[in-house]
């Protein structure tokens, strides 16, 4: 009798258990996407503690070539890979009320879909760092898009 | 003297020009997501003319244990697969203004990182099925996530 070496059927863990990705998602293929740069914080430096909560957002070399007027905007969407494993809950105390929810009613990093978005006040453009106030990610996060916000297309239907 | 089968090599189109995978992000690898619904749109239809720009997001079954609290939110981000493949461009003439931008300083689905993001109102919960007004994406787009909305964060934030 032989032992056949078998390819191990992914799983991801929801509230300690192991549920097979393909009983979750179905068959359907992954989608790839890729880092156009990185976060760099200092936390606790001189220029965090004097301006609050300040990041660099560092593009790779080639991404020059889609910033044009980026240096224009005050407010922009940063989405960014939610990279440091955590395990995946149905149900947890909301951070700003304590509701009871879920990861869909929430901005929990606890979630399956590995994914940040947030929205960041844009200080300033050297060369392809990006300075940003407010972006919740970790050191060396790597980035995966920037958008105008939100607020600004509001701003833009309104007229004003 | 043979000729050997060469893998080709993976490549952006960008201005119409063929720019290879590698030189544009480097060696990094990239990152899996996968779907956890779609969206349902009838264009035209009786629904849509009568309460403007309805889409349903149908979840797939596995993921109502994620969806706690969910039915009592007003305001979500929803995450979507920019999945009909559109050339990428540095430059042209932004929607609202007319103003000649980037990618970065736009939300334009000509873009390299194909995610959508949207701000919805939800209308109704059924199941795994959402009700939202506001979705800009097609009929079949494949649904990345939802997460609740940025004003409603920043409500909390002001104590309203």
């Amino acid at each position: 009798m032989s032992i056949q070496a078998r390819e191990p059927i992914p799983t991801v863990e929801v509230d300690g258990e192991a549920l097979a990705i393909e009983a979750l998602y179905g068959a359907d293929r992954p989608i790839l996407i890729r880092a156009i740069g990185h976060v760099v914080r200092e936390a606790g430096g001189a220029a965090d503690q004097a301006h609050g909560n300040l990041s660099e957002i560092r593009l790779l070399p080639g991404m020059e070539r889609f910033m044009a007027g980026l240096e224009e905007e005050t407010a922009l969407v940063i989405l960014w890979h939610l990279d440091r494993a955590l395990p995946v809950r149905t149900r947890f105390p909301r951070g700003w009320d304590g509701k009871e929810v879920g990861p869909f009613a929430s901005r929990t990093p606890h979630r399956l879909t590995p994914i940040g978005v947030t929205e960041v006040e844009l200080l300033e453009v050297r060369g392809t760092t990006l300075v940003v106030r407010g972006l919740d990610a970790f050191d060396g996060t790597p980035v995966l898009d920037i958008k105008v916000s939100f607020e600004s297309l509001r701003r833009a239907a309104r007229g004003s």
